[in-house]
Protein backbone atom coordinates (compact mmCIF):
# COMPACT_ATOMS: atom_id res chain seq x y z
CA UNK A 1 0.00 0.00 0.00
CA UNK A 2 1.21 3.41 -1.16
CA UNK A 3 2.25 6.15 2.01
CA UNK A 4 -1.30 7.94 2.09
CA UNK A 5 -2.57 10.48 4.63
CA UNK A 6 -5.66 12.21 5.05
CA UNK A 7 -7.69 15.60 5.70
CA UNK A 8 -10.83 15.81 7.95
CA UNK A 9 -12.66 18.54 8.54
CA UNK A 10 -14.15 18.09 12.06
CA UNK A 11 -17.65 20.09 11.13
CA UNK A 12 -20.21 21.00 13.79
CA UNK A 13 -18.64 23.27 16.46
CA UNK A 14 -20.73 25.69 17.80
CA UNK A 15 -19.46 29.25 18.20
CA UNK A 16 -16.72 29.46 20.80
CA UNK A 17 -16.75 31.62 23.63
CA UNK A 18 -14.46 32.19 26.68
CA UNK A 19 -13.79 29.47 29.14
CA UNK A 20 -15.09 26.81 26.46
CA UNK A 21 -13.69 23.83 26.63
CA UNK A 22 -12.09 22.86 23.05
CA UNK A 23 -10.77 19.45 23.05
CA UNK A 24 -14.00 18.20 25.05
CA UNK A 25 -16.33 19.78 21.93
CA UNK A 26 -13.49 18.66 19.17
CA UNK A 27 -13.35 14.95 20.79
CA UNK A 28 -17.69 14.86 20.85
CA UNK A 29 -16.88 15.82 17.13
CA UNK A 30 -13.97 13.85 15.74
CA UNK A 31 -13.26 10.31 15.94
CA UNK A 32 -9.74 10.12 16.71
CA UNK A 33 -6.97 7.74 16.17
CA UNK A 34 -3.74 7.04 18.14
CA UNK A 35 -1.12 9.29 15.85
CA UNK A 36 -3.39 11.69 14.61
CA UNK A 37 -2.66 15.60 14.26
CA UNK A 38 -5.71 17.54 15.59
CA UNK A 39 -5.43 21.19 13.60
CA UNK A 40 -7.30 23.81 15.76
CA UNK A 41 -7.06 27.23 14.16
CA UNK A 42 -5.76 30.41 15.97
CA UNK A 43 -9.09 32.07 16.01
CA UNK A 44 -11.14 29.19 18.09
CA UNK A 45 -8.14 29.26 20.90
CA UNK A 46 -8.15 33.10 20.85
CA UNK A 47 -11.95 33.17 21.66
CA UNK A 48 -11.48 29.94 24.29
CA UNK A 49 -9.04 32.33 26.00
CA UNK A 50 -10.51 35.26 26.11
CA UNK A 51 -7.95 37.19 24.10
CA UNK A 52 -10.68 38.99 22.82
CA UNK A 53 -10.62 42.93 22.74
CA UNK A 54 -13.07 45.90 21.82
CA UNK A 55 -12.21 47.99 18.49
CA UNK A 56 -14.07 50.06 16.45
CA UNK A 57 -13.92 48.54 13.33
CA UNK A 58 -14.11 51.53 11.19
CA UNK A 59 -11.54 53.57 13.39
CA UNK A 60 -8.04 52.47 11.06
CA UNK A 61 -6.00 54.18 13.87
CA UNK A 62 -7.49 52.44 16.73
CA UNK A 63 -6.63 49.21 14.45
CA UNK A 64 -3.30 50.46 14.09
CA UNK A 65 -2.76 50.96 17.84
CA UNK A 66 -3.76 47.98 18.66
CA UNK A 67 -1.59 45.85 16.53
CA UNK A 68 1.49 48.41 17.91
CA UNK A 69 0.98 47.43 21.56
CA UNK A 70 0.95 43.57 20.61
CA UNK A 71 4.49 44.24 18.36
CA UNK A 72 8.17 44.36 19.70
CA UNK A 73 9.13 45.77 16.21
CA UNK A 74 8.07 47.33 13.37
CA UNK A 75 9.53 46.19 9.89
CA UNK A 76 7.62 47.54 7.32
CA UNK A 77 4.37 50.09 6.84
CA UNK A 78 2.55 50.44 3.85
CA UNK A 79 -0.45 52.41 3.23
CA UNK A 80 -3.06 50.43 6.07
CA UNK A 81 -0.88 47.93 6.28
CA UNK A 82 2.14 47.27 9.10
CA UNK A 83 4.17 44.07 9.05
CA UNK A 84 5.26 43.32 13.11
CA UNK A 85 7.13 41.03 14.89
CA UNK A 86 5.03 39.65 18.05
CA UNK A 87 5.72 39.08 21.45
CA UNK A 88 5.69 35.72 20.56
CA UNK A 89 7.99 36.38 17.87
CA UNK A 90 5.84 35.83 15.14
CA UNK A 91 6.60 38.11 11.78
CA UNK A 92 2.84 38.56 10.17
CA UNK A 93 0.69 41.71 8.88
CA UNK A 94 -0.82 43.74 12.03
CA UNK A 95 0.53 41.70 14.69
CA UNK A 96 -2.10 38.60 13.38
CA UNK A 97 -4.62 40.85 15.13
CA UNK A 98 -8.12 39.67 13.11
CA UNK A 99 -11.04 41.35 12.90
CA UNK A 100 -12.70 38.54 10.64
CA UNK A 101 -15.21 35.66 11.95
CA UNK A 102 -15.48 37.73 15.30
CA UNK A 103 -18.54 39.31 16.91
CA UNK A 104 -18.62 43.33 15.68
CA UNK A 105 -16.67 45.53 17.61
CA UNK A 106 -14.24 43.11 18.53
CA UNK A 107 -10.99 41.95 17.18
CA UNK A 108 -9.13 38.50 18.33
CA UNK A 109 -5.31 38.99 19.85
CA UNK A 110 -3.20 36.01 19.17
CA UNK A 111 -2.90 33.66 21.89
CA UNK A 112 -0.19 34.69 24.48
CA UNK A 113 1.50 30.84 24.17
CA UNK A 114 -0.35 29.03 21.38
CA UNK A 115 2.69 25.84 22.06
CA UNK A 116 1.04 25.92 25.67
CA UNK A 117 -2.45 26.51 24.23
CA UNK A 118 -1.82 23.14 21.85
CA UNK A 119 -0.32 21.32 25.05
CA UNK A 120 -3.85 22.26 26.69
CA UNK A 121 -5.39 20.81 24.20
CA UNK A 122 -3.40 17.87 23.76
CA UNK A 123 -3.97 16.95 27.20
CA UNK A 124 -7.65 18.12 27.15
CA UNK A 125 -8.08 15.21 24.16
CA UNK A 126 -5.87 12.34 25.75
CA UNK A 127 -8.34 12.88 29.02
CA UNK A 128 -11.50 12.77 26.71
CA UNK A 129 -10.84 10.15 24.13
CA UNK A 130 -7.82 8.10 25.18
CA UNK A 131 -6.08 9.01 22.34
CA UNK A 132 -2.27 9.97 21.83
CA UNK A 133 -2.70 12.84 19.53
CA UNK A 134 -0.27 16.21 18.78
CA UNK A 135 -1.98 19.17 18.14
CA UNK A 136 -1.10 22.21 16.24
CA UNK A 137 -2.63 25.48 16.85
CA UNK A 138 -2.46 27.29 13.06
CA UNK A 139 -3.20 30.53 11.59
CA UNK A 140 -3.48 32.39 7.92
CA UNK A 141 0.10 34.52 7.55
CA UNK A 142 1.42 36.02 4.38
CA UNK A 143 5.04 35.67 3.38
CA UNK A 144 7.91 37.62 1.37
CA UNK A 145 8.30 37.09 -1.70
CA UNK A 146 5.07 35.26 -2.73
CA UNK A 147 2.18 36.79 -3.05
CA UNK A 148 -1.30 35.10 -1.53
CA UNK A 149 -0.97 33.43 2.25
CA UNK A 150 -0.77 29.74 3.72
CA UNK A 151 -1.54 28.56 6.99
CA UNK A 152 1.21 27.86 9.51
CA UNK A 153 1.51 27.04 12.94
CA UNK A 154 1.72 29.10 16.05
CA UNK A 155 2.22 26.37 18.23
CA UNK A 156 2.64 22.86 18.38
CA UNK A 157 2.23 19.94 21.14
CA UNK A 158 3.05 16.16 20.46
CA UNK A 159 5.41 16.64 17.53
CA UNK A 160 8.79 17.67 16.52
CA UNK A 161 8.33 20.84 14.08
CA UNK A 162 11.38 20.57 12.03
CA UNK A 163 12.01 17.29 10.68
CA UNK A 164 16.33 17.47 10.37
CA UNK A 165 17.60 15.45 7.84
CA UNK A 166 20.86 16.48 8.44
CA UNK A 167 23.79 13.73 8.13
CA UNK A 168 21.17 11.49 6.07
CA UNK A 169 22.30 10.43 2.86
CA UNK A 170 19.91 10.61 -0.40
CA UNK A 171 19.38 7.54 -2.79
CA UNK A 172 22.75 8.23 -4.29
CA UNK A 173 24.55 8.61 -1.20
CA UNK A 174 25.21 11.86 -0.97
CA UNK A 175 25.24 13.39 2.47
CA UNK A 176 22.13 15.66 2.47
CA UNK A 177 22.49 19.39 3.65
CA UNK A 178 20.41 21.66 5.23
CA UNK A 179 17.43 19.47 4.61
CA UNK A 180 15.21 20.79 7.91
CA UNK A 181 11.76 19.85 6.74
CA UNK A 182 9.35 22.36 8.95
CA UNK A 183 6.38 19.42 9.41
CA UNK A 184 3.67 21.20 11.76
CA UNK A 185 3.68 24.35 8.64
CA UNK A 186 3.24 21.43 6.00
CA UNK A 187 0.24 20.08 8.72
CA UNK A 188 -1.10 23.57 8.92
CA UNK A 189 -1.16 24.45 5.32
CA UNK A 190 -2.88 20.89 4.39
CA UNK A 191 -5.18 21.46 7.13
CA UNK A 192 -6.10 24.45 5.94
CA UNK A 193 -7.33 22.72 1.98
CA UNK A 194 -10.43 21.36 3.94
CA UNK A 195 -10.63 24.08 6.16
CA UNK A 196 -10.89 26.55 3.48
CA UNK A 197 -13.06 24.11 1.20
CA UNK A 198 -15.86 23.72 4.08
CA UNK A 199 -15.37 27.25 4.96
CA UNK A 200 -16.02 28.32 8.64
CA UNK A 201 -14.47 24.79 9.95
CA UNK A 202 -11.92 25.73 12.63
CA UNK A 203 -10.63 21.93 13.02
CA UNK A 204 -9.46 19.52 10.71
CA UNK A 205 -7.61 15.98 11.65
CA UNK A 206 -4.38 14.96 9.82
CA UNK A 207 -4.30 11.07 9.59
CA UNK A 208 -1.05 9.13 8.36
CA UNK A 209 1.56 11.61 9.83
CA UNK A 210 4.80 9.51 9.70
CA UNK A 211 5.33 8.53 13.04
CA UNK A 212 8.94 9.34 13.87
CA UNK A 213 8.27 13.29 13.49
CA UNK A 214 6.05 12.58 16.88
CA UNK A 215 8.10 13.69 19.65
CA UNK A 216 8.86 16.82 21.81
CA UNK A 217 9.29 20.37 20.24
CA UNK A 218 7.92 23.63 20.16
CA UNK A 219 6.82 26.34 17.22
CA UNK A 220 8.40 29.34 19.80
CA UNK A 221 12.00 27.37 20.12
CA UNK A 222 12.52 25.49 16.83
CA UNK A 223 10.82 27.02 14.26
CA UNK A 224 10.64 31.09 15.12
CA UNK A 225 13.88 32.48 14.14
CA UNK A 226 15.60 34.74 16.67
CA UNK A 227 16.04 38.22 15.54
CA UNK A 228 19.97 38.02 15.66
CA UNK A 229 19.75 34.39 13.55
CA UNK A 230 17.34 36.17 10.76
CA UNK A 231 18.58 37.76 7.26
CA UNK A 232 15.30 39.38 6.39
CA UNK A 233 15.15 41.33 9.73
CA UNK B 1 -20.27 13.38 5.25
CA UNK B 2 -17.23 15.47 6.07
CA UNK B 3 -14.96 17.76 3.78
CA UNK B 4 -11.97 15.27 3.45
CA UNK B 5 -8.92 15.73 0.95
CA UNK B 6 -6.37 12.24 0.59
CA UNK B 7 -2.88 12.90 -0.36
CA UNK B 8 -1.20 9.42 -2.14
CA UNK B 9 2.63 8.62 -3.09
CA UNK B 10 3.27 7.55 -6.38
CA UNK B 11 5.42 4.88 -5.96
CA UNK B 12 8.10 2.61 -8.10
CA UNK B 13 8.88 5.05 -10.41
CA UNK B 14 12.17 4.34 -11.98
CA UNK B 15 15.50 6.87 -12.04
CA UNK B 16 14.21 9.62 -14.67
CA UNK B 17 16.65 10.83 -17.11
CA UNK B 18 16.53 13.69 -20.08
CA UNK B 19 14.01 12.90 -22.22
CA UNK B 20 11.54 10.69 -20.27
CA UNK B 21 8.19 10.35 -20.09
CA UNK B 22 6.96 12.33 -16.90
CA UNK B 23 2.88 11.94 -17.58
CA UNK B 24 3.94 8.36 -19.55
CA UNK B 25 5.52 6.97 -15.91
CA UNK B 26 3.05 8.53 -13.61
CA UNK B 27 0.10 7.40 -15.51
CA UNK B 28 1.09 3.40 -15.51
CA UNK B 29 1.61 3.91 -11.82
CA UNK B 30 -1.32 5.92 -10.53
CA UNK B 31 -4.76 5.23 -10.71
CA UNK B 32 -6.03 9.02 -11.33
CA UNK B 33 -9.42 10.17 -11.42
CA UNK B 34 -11.57 13.54 -12.59
CA UNK B 35 -10.06 16.25 -10.22
CA UNK B 36 -7.12 14.86 -8.84
CA UNK B 37 -3.51 17.26 -8.08
CA UNK B 38 -0.88 15.22 -9.20
CA UNK B 39 2.10 17.01 -7.53
CA UNK B 40 5.64 16.27 -9.47
CA UNK B 41 8.70 17.42 -7.52
CA UNK B 42 11.46 20.40 -9.58
CA UNK B 43 14.10 17.25 -9.22
CA UNK B 44 12.56 14.61 -11.60
CA UNK B 45 11.26 17.55 -14.05
CA UNK B 46 14.87 19.05 -14.41
CA UNK B 47 15.49 15.75 -15.05
CA UNK B 48 13.76 14.71 -17.58
CA UNK B 49 13.83 18.16 -19.51
CA UNK B 50 17.87 17.85 -19.32
CA UNK B 51 18.12 20.64 -16.86
CA UNK B 52 21.29 19.01 -15.44
CA UNK B 53 25.18 20.77 -15.44
CA UNK B 54 28.23 19.19 -14.78
CA UNK B 55 29.88 20.81 -10.97
CA UNK B 56 32.67 19.36 -9.38
CA UNK B 57 30.55 18.95 -5.46
CA UNK B 58 33.88 20.36 -4.02
CA UNK B 59 34.53 23.25 -5.46
CA UNK B 60 32.71 25.53 -3.60
CA UNK B 61 33.62 28.91 -6.30
CA UNK B 62 32.12 26.67 -9.24
CA UNK B 63 28.99 26.01 -7.16
CA UNK B 64 28.51 29.71 -6.25
CA UNK B 65 28.91 30.98 -9.75
CA UNK B 66 26.51 28.29 -10.85
CA UNK B 67 24.04 29.90 -8.74
CA UNK B 68 24.86 33.70 -9.63
CA UNK B 69 24.89 32.19 -13.43
CA UNK B 70 21.02 31.40 -12.55
CA UNK B 71 20.46 35.01 -10.64
CA UNK B 72 18.98 37.71 -11.60
CA UNK B 73 19.55 39.74 -8.18
CA UNK B 74 21.62 39.03 -5.13
CA UNK B 75 19.23 39.65 -1.64
CA UNK B 76 21.83 38.10 1.12
CA UNK B 77 24.79 36.18 1.47
CA UNK B 78 25.91 34.86 4.24
CA UNK B 79 28.91 31.90 4.04
CA UNK B 80 28.15 29.70 1.43
CA UNK B 81 24.75 30.67 1.50
CA UNK B 82 23.81 33.14 -1.17
CA UNK B 83 19.92 34.07 -1.50
CA UNK B 84 19.32 35.26 -5.24
CA UNK B 85 16.08 35.93 -7.44
CA UNK B 86 16.34 33.83 -9.86
CA UNK B 87 15.45 33.88 -13.83
CA UNK B 88 12.01 32.70 -13.04
CA UNK B 89 11.27 34.74 -10.32
CA UNK B 90 11.42 32.68 -7.56
CA UNK B 91 13.27 33.80 -4.07
CA UNK B 92 15.17 30.93 -2.62
CA UNK B 93 18.77 29.59 -1.61
CA UNK B 94 21.61 29.08 -4.52
CA UNK B 95 19.15 29.84 -6.87
CA UNK B 96 17.32 26.36 -6.63
CA UNK B 97 20.55 24.82 -7.63
CA UNK B 98 20.68 21.28 -6.60
CA UNK B 99 23.16 18.54 -5.49
CA UNK B 100 21.23 16.04 -3.89
CA UNK B 101 19.60 13.10 -5.21
CA UNK B 102 21.23 13.65 -8.88
CA UNK B 103 24.40 11.78 -10.00
CA UNK B 104 27.60 13.07 -8.67
CA UNK B 105 29.23 15.59 -10.78
CA UNK B 106 25.59 17.06 -11.42
CA UNK B 107 23.56 19.85 -10.58
CA UNK B 108 20.16 20.23 -11.59
CA UNK B 109 18.59 23.34 -12.59
CA UNK B 110 15.38 24.80 -11.92
CA UNK B 111 13.13 23.95 -15.09
CA UNK B 112 13.24 27.02 -16.97
CA UNK B 113 9.50 27.71 -17.21
CA UNK B 114 8.04 25.56 -14.14
CA UNK B 115 4.42 26.70 -15.55
CA UNK B 116 4.65 25.20 -19.20
CA UNK B 117 6.60 22.06 -17.25
CA UNK B 118 3.14 21.78 -15.30
CA UNK B 119 0.58 22.30 -18.66
CA UNK B 120 3.03 19.51 -20.64
CA UNK B 121 2.76 17.00 -17.80
CA UNK B 122 -0.84 17.19 -17.21
CA UNK B 123 -1.70 17.42 -21.20
CA UNK B 124 0.50 14.05 -21.66
CA UNK B 125 -1.49 12.36 -18.45
CA UNK B 126 -4.82 13.97 -19.89
CA UNK B 127 -3.91 11.69 -23.51
CA UNK B 128 -2.84 8.72 -21.46
CA UNK B 129 -5.03 8.34 -18.67
CA UNK B 130 -8.40 10.06 -20.05
CA UNK B 131 -8.43 11.91 -16.53
CA UNK B 132 -8.69 15.75 -15.93
CA UNK B 133 -6.10 16.41 -13.53
CA UNK B 134 -4.19 19.35 -12.22
CA UNK B 135 -0.14 19.26 -12.11
CA UNK B 136 1.15 21.32 -9.72
CA UNK B 137 5.83 21.17 -10.30
CA UNK B 138 6.66 21.19 -6.64
CA UNK B 139 10.43 22.40 -4.76
CA UNK B 140 11.25 22.86 -1.50
CA UNK B 141 12.46 26.71 -0.34
CA UNK B 142 13.70 28.43 2.88
CA UNK B 143 11.53 31.01 4.08
CA UNK B 144 12.07 34.77 6.05
CA UNK B 145 11.72 34.53 9.61
CA UNK B 146 11.04 30.82 10.11
CA UNK B 147 13.29 27.92 10.14
CA UNK B 148 12.89 24.79 8.11
CA UNK B 149 11.84 24.29 4.80
CA UNK B 150 8.76 23.64 3.24
CA UNK B 151 7.53 22.59 -0.37
CA UNK B 152 5.85 25.37 -2.19
CA UNK B 153 4.79 25.36 -6.11
CA UNK B 154 7.10 26.29 -9.17
CA UNK B 155 4.78 26.10 -11.27
CA UNK B 156 1.17 24.78 -11.96
CA UNK B 157 -1.43 23.79 -15.07
CA UNK B 158 -5.37 23.58 -14.45
CA UNK B 159 -5.48 25.45 -10.85
CA UNK B 160 -6.46 29.26 -9.71
CA UNK B 161 -3.13 29.09 -7.71
CA UNK B 162 -4.35 31.74 -5.65
CA UNK B 163 -8.02 31.88 -4.31
CA UNK B 164 -9.52 35.42 -3.92
CA UNK B 165 -11.92 35.32 -1.26
CA UNK B 166 -11.97 38.96 -1.10
CA UNK B 167 -15.43 40.47 -1.41
CA UNK B 168 -17.33 37.33 0.46
CA UNK B 169 -18.61 37.60 3.81
CA UNK B 170 -17.47 35.73 7.05
CA UNK B 171 -19.91 33.73 9.54
CA UNK B 172 -21.03 37.45 10.87
CA UNK B 173 -21.40 39.32 7.85
CA UNK B 174 -17.72 41.04 8.08
CA UNK B 175 -16.85 41.75 4.41
CA UNK B 176 -13.24 39.49 4.34
CA UNK B 177 -10.28 41.43 3.89
CA UNK B 178 -7.24 40.19 1.85
CA UNK B 179 -7.80 36.86 2.32
CA UNK B 180 -6.65 35.13 -0.60
CA UNK B 181 -5.29 31.58 -0.63
CA UNK B 182 -2.12 30.39 -2.32
CA UNK B 183 -3.79 26.95 -2.72
CA UNK B 184 -1.10 25.49 -4.71
CA UNK B 185 1.67 25.94 -2.31
CA UNK B 186 -0.43 24.28 0.74
CA UNK B 187 -1.07 21.57 -1.98
CA UNK B 188 2.50 21.38 -2.45
CA UNK B 189 3.18 21.06 1.08
CA UNK B 190 0.44 18.39 1.83
CA UNK B 191 2.37 15.75 -1.30
CA UNK B 192 5.40 16.78 0.87
CA UNK B 193 4.14 15.16 3.82
CA UNK B 194 3.86 12.09 2.30
CA UNK B 195 7.27 11.83 0.01
CA UNK B 196 8.76 13.07 3.09
CA UNK B 197 7.46 9.88 4.12
CA UNK B 198 8.20 7.80 1.75
CA UNK B 199 11.42 9.00 0.92
CA UNK B 200 12.48 8.72 -2.78
CA UNK B 201 8.84 9.23 -3.95
CA UNK B 202 8.94 12.26 -6.14
CA UNK B 203 5.37 12.28 -6.99
CA UNK B 204 2.04 12.34 -5.14
CA UNK B 205 -1.45 12.79 -5.54
CA UNK B 206 -4.06 15.17 -3.72
CA UNK B 207 -7.68 14.26 -4.07
CA UNK B 208 -10.45 16.23 -2.49
CA UNK B 209 -9.79 19.70 -3.67
CA UNK B 210 -12.26 22.26 -3.71
CA UNK B 211 -13.66 22.05 -7.54
CA UNK B 212 -14.16 25.61 -7.76
CA UNK B 213 -10.56 25.81 -7.64
CA UNK B 214 -9.48 24.44 -10.95
CA UNK B 215 -9.41 26.68 -13.47
CA UNK B 216 -6.53 28.55 -15.48
CA UNK B 217 -3.58 30.64 -13.60
CA UNK B 218 0.06 30.50 -13.60
CA UNK B 219 2.36 30.35 -10.71
CA UNK B 220 4.86 33.01 -12.29
CA UNK B 221 2.07 35.24 -12.95
CA UNK B 222 -0.06 34.56 -9.78
CA UNK B 223 2.11 34.05 -7.04
CA UNK B 224 5.68 35.66 -7.75
CA UNK B 225 5.30 38.77 -6.09
CA UNK B 226 7.22 41.22 -9.13
CA UNK B 227 9.91 42.87 -7.33
CA UNK B 228 8.53 46.43 -7.21
CA UNK B 229 5.49 45.34 -5.17
CA UNK B 230 7.51 43.68 -2.43
CA UNK B 231 8.47 45.21 1.14
CA UNK B 232 11.36 42.66 1.63
CA UNK B 233 13.65 42.80 -1.65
Amino acid sequence: MPAALSVIAVEGLPEIGRGDDLAGLIAERAELADGDVVVVTQKIVSKAEGRMVAVDPDDESERRALALREAVRVLRRRGELVITETRQGFVCANSGVDLSNVPAGQAALLPEDPDRSARRIRDGLRARSGREVAVVVSDTFGRAWRRGVTDVALGSAGLRPVVDLRGTRDANGRVLVATEICVVDEIASAAELVMGKASGVPVAVVRGVETSWFGEGSVRRDVVRPYGEDLFR
